[in-house]
C-alpha cells in the first residue's frame, strides 16, 4: 500500500463507501437480554422478585419521550446517563417489588447501561470489515458509554463518537454531519447501520449510505428504501466482500 | 468481573490512574524517520535529489510558532494539516532542488503526516497496557489524522480525541480538561504520557498526572517533577505494573 496513490477523478457514480457508522443500542448490543441479567443478579444479591424483563422493557420504550425535549431545545443538554437514571425512578412503581431498589442500587443498574453484550455476530464482522472501512459507534450514549461498551463486548472501533460531543441526539443532523466532518468525508462515502427506520430516514435524508439491519428487539422491517437490507453484521460484511 | 462491585470510600490518596492519554507526534510515532522516507520515495518518483531528513527537521521546527496564533485567538481555528501545508512552502526553497516538487506533490506529501510508524516498543506496551487503563491519542493533529495513524500502527485505542474536537491546540486547558469530561474521570485519573515539558507542565497544571518518556527527537530532559519518567513505552507498562 502507498500513501502516495493519486486520487482518480472523481466518479459519477456514488463513491465508495470509506467509513461504516454504527447504531449501538439494540443494533450493535442486545440491550434486552443484558439489562435483564444485570437486573436479576442486582436483584439476587437483595433477595427480590419482579419482572425484570418487563422492567427493562418499559425503561427502553422510555428512551425515545426522554430525550425529545433536548433534540427540540425545551431541556438543556444532558448526557443520555441522567435520562436513563430519572425514568427508571418513573417507571420502577409498576413492577412491584422492584420499588425495594434503593437510590444507590438504582445508580448501579443505570450504570449496567455501560456493560452490554454484542449480538453473537457482531465482533467476528467488525473483525473483518475494519481491513476496508473505517469503523466507529454513532450513538445517542455518551462516549465515555462507547468507550465502557467498546471494552467490554471487544469492538474493534477506530472512532468513537458519543452525543455528548454533538450536545444533542439522533436523529439531529448535527451527529450524521458532524462524525462526517470529524471523518473528513462526503456523507455518501459514509454507510449508517442501524435497526430503526428513523435513524435511517435521517442519515439518508442527510446523503449517508444506510443499511437496515433486522433484530429482533427493533423495528421488525424498514420501511424506506435503503441501499442495503441485511440480517446481521455477518450479512453486511459478506454483502460489501469483507470476507 | 462484576459490575455491580460497590465503590470504596474515596482514598485520601491520589486516586488511581483510570485512564492514559499519548501525545502523539515523536512521543508516540517516529515523524522523523517516517516523513524522511516519504519524502524520498515521493522524490523518487520525480528523481529529484535533496536533503529531505533536514526538510523534514525544519518542517517539524514550524510547528509550533504555526499554530500559535489559532491557540491565542489570533486565527480562527483551522485544522493541523492546514498549517503543515502552508509551512511546508515556506521551507521549501532553503531545500535545493526539493522546490520543484508541484503543489500536488505537496499536497501528498502533507498527507504523509497521517502514515507515520510508531516507535518500535509502542505496540506492544499499549497492546499490556489495554487491560488496565482506557487508552487514547491526545494530540494536536486533527481526529481523523488519529484515525489514519491508529488504522496505519495498529495503535489499540479506546478512544481518540484530535485537537479539531476542541478547536484549539495544546497546552491550551481545553484539551486536558475536556477530554477529561468525556472520559467521566477526575483529572487526576488521567496520566499524560508526552517526549515534551510543555505539554507535561500544562498537564500538571489541570491537575492531570505526567509521565515523561525520552525519545530521540523530542526534548531531551525533563525540566519539572513528573510522576514518572520512562525511557520507552515498554518501561511505562513495566512501571505501571501491566505486564
Amino acid at each position: 500500500m502507498s500513501i502516495f496513490r493519486r486520487k482518480k477523478a472523481a466518479p459519477k457514480n456514488p463513491p465508495p463507501i470509506k467509513a461504516i457508522l454504527f447504531d449501538i443500542f439494540g443494533t450493535t448490543v442486545d440491550w434486552l437480554s443484558s439489562m435483564t441479567i444485570h437486573a436479576e443478579r442486582l436483584a439476587a444479591e437483595k433477595a427480590i422478585n419482579a419482572d425484570w424483563q418487563g422492567l427493562v422493557e418499559a425503561w427502553r420504550a422510555r428512551y425515545q419521550p426522554a430525550i425529545k425535549p433536548v433534540r427540540e431545545g425545551k431541556r438543556p443538554w444532558t448526557d443520555f446517563d441522567t435520562p436513563h437514571r430519572e425514568q427508571l425512578d418513573k417507571i420502577i412503581g409498576n413492577f412491584g417489588a422492584a420499588k425495594k431498589l434503593t437510590s444507590a442500587d438504582r445508580d448501579l443498574l443505570t450504570h449496567g447501561w455501560h456493560y452490554l453484550d454484542p449480538w453473537l455476530d457482531v465482533v467476528p464482522a467488525l473483525q473483518h470489515l475494519k481491513h476496508q472501512f473505517i469503523l466507529g459507534p454513532l450513538s445517542n450514549g455518551t462516549t465515555r458509554q462507547m468507550v465502557d461498551l467498546a471494552r467490554w463486548g471487544h469492538l474493534p472501533w477506530d472512532i468513537v463518537f458519543g452525543a455528548d460531543m454533538f450536545r444533542t441526539y439522533k436523529p439531529d443532523k448535527k451527529l450524521y454531519l458532524g462524525a462526517a466532518a470529524f471523518l473528513v468525508l462526503d456523507p455518501a462515502e459514509i454507510l449508517m447501520v442501524a435497526a430503526h427506520n428513523q435513524d435511517l430516514e435521517a442519515a439518508k435524508s442527510h446523503g449517508l449510505k444506510t443499511c437496515f439491519v433486522r433484530r429482533p428487539t427493533e423495528d421488525p422491517e424498514p420501511t424506506a428504501t435503503y441501499d442495503y437490507v441485511v440480517d446481521n453484521f455477518e450479512h453486511l460484511a459478506h454483502t460489501l466482500n469483507a470476507f
